[in-house]
């Protein structure tokens, strides 16, 4: 439920997974498919789910006080059933908020299923910035799922050897976390060598390790339904002054930011101070990328550290801090941690080392 | 672009990544972000993207008409840029053609970038419904994505052993097929065992293989971002009689459809001949989902062989044919191949056997 500004109570709609799976904490009942919406009012809440996943739904609602409807209808037609049947049905001034997420189609929808007068208000991210905010079992979870992480890239830095792809790393990375605890990936993992690092968001492919090179590894795992994020950059046999100045900058860059977060800093704040750190280390310009973006259910979410942050940070903000330096057709390296904004500082849950890992 | 009725061309506004792919046709170039906009008019075509995909879509775009665009700009106003700048501005009846799967965020923000009374027509699937019928090529990519998957089934079946989890089955599944060609899987696959496998869509847990009970392996497999999915039921240990008259219709079901498919047949009758012959077995109304769906670039896609498609298949068309039956609290079975409709009849691609499975 929303209250607006004149103190009515807005019933609110929400359709996205993540948000849906953060006001209800059901465990174990969501997947992919946006199949699911919970209407939230004063006087109800209640979920719309389909008979794949109705038994696992009331489940979880036993001792809560959300009731779950399987009716076999539209999204559309349950809400507006919600509606007339509640005591909001006729009051003036009465408004139903909507995510501005869903598709056009199921807008239109919406609009068949009620008056053409009926006022919708269009919300741009009331839940998921609730969610910008993490509880303590959030970063319970967010730990336990970096932990997964942290292991698998002590594994894998006793795998890698010259000569091996790109793609056979990235395979070897993906089955130790799953193996290891992780019901899911948070996302694509990367493994980018030489040039190919350079792209931030590079695909592993049939590239080669070879010796002088750097490599990139960017990977998460899913625990519990929340996601990990952490990228470490390995040298291949000993490097040149130049990546190592550039990991010098990447390393001081990481840390000083790490060492300023703390409530009240804003977004923008620690991506200047970052850029800063890159600059007197030589490398002005050199990033390209925002430092840091929220992570929780989902691989991004609120707040970002980028300049159009410009927002105080608070405590229970978990975000990534990933400075990096990219030159075109040479090398690209980058260094990430994430953690909590606690009431005097930040909490790393990464714990791999931010020294030179050289194979 | 768009003919419409009147004969004025309409140009379209696409969105959807896979749909962009399919137009396209661009390999190695799309993830799953949707940060892409593809602008086909008469006079040109313009894939809008950013700094990351740049490159690669440049690459892409050698000997065909498509420009590329990386502008920092919102989609919206690259799009009111390409009409503007184009015979189309200020022609009477001109309307741009937009998907209705967009966001109602993005819908607004068109809304903003274009003069208040600007026509916009809202399609349903265009796309969706032109790559309903494959080309030879994507035919080709389908049947090699199926050769993994099939390859796959045949290591799964001397892998499993009663006592173990259905989790640890789902792995090995997995790395086999993406330590022999896949790009990536083509949705998270099914291991269900027992009761669990009465669920249609249940997710992989610690559930144990026991003598007696059956467990139904969905799965496929992506290749050059073309997916596969096959089904089939493995028993442990002899299976009762029931077990057996199961199996049995559910084959029979199978092998009736594949029998009929062919132009001309529509979805309903393919998912009414099944429905049918697990009649015929004693299994009245125990499948409780649709018979079919289309596979491409997508896992469902269109057409669907179900009750509410009364639309002739025609050649090119790529369904599955998937009867399945499920009795809540013991068991559930499914066989599963898929294939493409001919000229006079239905090419399996799925090689693996219809008999029954023992371990």
């Amino acid at each position: 439920m929303n209250q607006r500004r004149d103190g009515r109570p807005s019933p609110i709609l929400v359709r996205d997974t993540a948000n849906i799976r953060w006001l209800t904490a059901f465990d174990g009942v969501f997947d992919d498919e946006g199949a699911h919406a919970l209407y939230v009012a004063p006087d109800r809440v209640v979920l719309h789910t389909d008979s794949r996943y109705v038994k696992a739904c009331e489940q979880a609602a036993r001792r809560t006080p959300i009731r779950v409807d399987d009716t076999r209808e539209s999204h559309a037609s349950f809400v507006a059933r919600q509606w007339n049947g509640s005591w909001l049905h006729g009051m003036p001034g009465a408004e139903l908020q909507i995510e501005d997420t869903i598709t056009l189609a199921e807008y239109r929808a919406l609009q068949k299923a009620f008056p053409t007068d009926f006022p919708m208000g269009e919300t741009d991210g009331v839940v998921r910035r609730l969610r910008s905010v993490k509880e303590r079992y959030e970063v319970a979870r967010m730990k336990g799922a970096q932990s997964i992480t942290d292991g698998a890239f002590a594994h894998i830095v006793e795998f890698m050897r010259p000569g091996m792809m790109e793609r056979e790393i990235q395979l070897e990375l993906d089955e130790w976390m799953l193996r290891h605890g992780a019901e899911g990936l948070a996302f694509a993992s990367i493994v980018a060598t030489g040039a190919n690092a350079a792209n931030p968001h590079a695909v592993p492919g049939v590239a080669m390790l070879e010796a002088g090179q750097c490599v990139v590894l960017d990977f998460g795992a899913k625990s519990y339904g929340y996601c990990s994020d952490m990228t470490r950059t390995v040298f291949v046999g000993e490097p040149d002054s130049r990546l190592r100045a550039a990991w010098d900058a990447v390393r001081a860059a990481n840390e000083a930011v790490e060492a300023m977060l703390r409530p009240g800093v804003t977004g923008k704040e620690a991506h200047e101070r970052a850029e800063a750190v890159l600059a007197e280390g030589g490398f002005a310009g050199a990033m390209g990328h925002g430092l840091g973006h929220g992570v929780g259910l989902e691989i991004h979410e609120e707040p970002v550290l980028s300049l159009r942050n410009e927002e105080p940070l608070v405590a229970g903000n978990v975000v990534t801090v990933e400075p990096g330096i990219y030159v075109a057709g040479k090398f690209g390296m980058r260094l990430e941690d994430f953690g909590v904004i606690t009431e005097n500082g930040f909490e790393v849950f990464t714990k791999s080392t931010h020294d030179m890992v050289v194979i």
